[in-house]
């Protein structure tokens, strides 16, 4: 792309190099701040800037946090014995909006994946290692993503922690509600077979 | 969403103000700021502030350009004579790309849109009059996009302007190149054949 100006350059560069943004959708991005007051983009850089020098990480769950303690872990009513394990903030957002939840969470930061060079040492592991050591948790649950990395995460972790001797448990895999059989993967139909549940247990949901 | 900070929120909230970007898309760019080190995040916001504080807007043509005439109408080598008129800097881009045109451009910022509430005032068109009563201008071409409102543009600023007896044109519609016939809509189709140009003529090109 040939710019006329190298501010525009500049900042259509800049914005590219978010995730999924290409030079296209960069420059249509920045032309349309250019259009708007520039108040707007003011409120936008404050707010970014703001974010990323204010925002703390949670000192027991590494949720993100505008102080030392979020507030699930902060909240008196949560069940501190039950740990969730999830891979980042956005899965804490996801389990806390079905309210089925009444734990805390333990945020890892990532999955185990040699191939992008994130090791068990990247990851916020031993936290969780320590917390189970101490004997305030009773209760494990693992909710990464079942893909190669998300299963090496959760052994990895169970390798660590199986000898304290507490009840771990993962998420169920199954067919989603109001989904048809036929288009479901083999393998998830599969897992939902094997791990059946009492139809008595399915008419309490 | 419920988010457990403040400032998340903020952010989010400031990104998804940007055009096609939800707040799901917004959430994903932002934590990704916060994966990255916090330099990214400073030279995307001072990028973004220094474009907007400092940009300048061509007095020849609108476009946008880093200095008080933008590198196209300073050049000497271009034709003065001749202006090609578009609708913002992205159609500037695109035409420079092609390497064909030679002349000077004028940018309107816009079309006429009654619906969006963009009226001949709201747009670039009296300094363009002006060009044209001033007499530089021996050459008028149209490129706005074949629309309603492009049109409408195209037929106000014709009005304004036929009185001087200046050349007027409009760039060539018709099927794109390497196109099949078949798959042409009816109006293109039909234009190229009433527009029919000499054989002779796109051999040259």
């Amino acid at each position: 792309m040939d710019f006329s100006s190298k501010l525009l350059e500049n900042a259509v560069n800049e914005v590219s190099r978010l995730p999924g943004i290409g030079k296209r959708t960069a420059l249509r991005l920045v032309l349309h701040l250019l259009k708007q007051p520039s108040d707007n983009t003011k409120y936008l850089t404050n707010a970014l800037t703001q974010l990323r020098t204010e925002v703390k990480e949670c000192k027991k769950c590494h949720n993100i946090s505008d102080t030392e303690l979020c507030h699930i872990c902060s909240n008196p009513n949560r069940k501190e014995e039950i740990v969730c394990v999830v891979e980042d903030i956005r899965d804490v957002m996801a389990i806390e909006n079905t309210g089925q939840f009444r734990g805390l969470y333990h945020v890892l930061g990532g999955k185990i994946s040699p191939i992008e060079g994130v090791g068990p040492q990247n990851l916020n592991i031993e936290s969780l290692v320590n917390k189970v050591k101490s004997g305030e948790v009773k209760e494990i649950i693992f909710a990464l993503s079942s893909t190669m990395e998300g299963d090496t995460t959760n052994f990895y972790i169970y390798k660590q922690i199986e000898k304290y001797n507490i009840t771990t448990s993962t998420i169920a895999r199954g067919i989603s509600v109001g989904d048809e059989l036929e288009y479901a993967d083999e393998v998830t139909l599969g897992r939902s077979i094997l791990n059946r549940i009492p139809f008595g247990d399915s008419l309490k949901q």
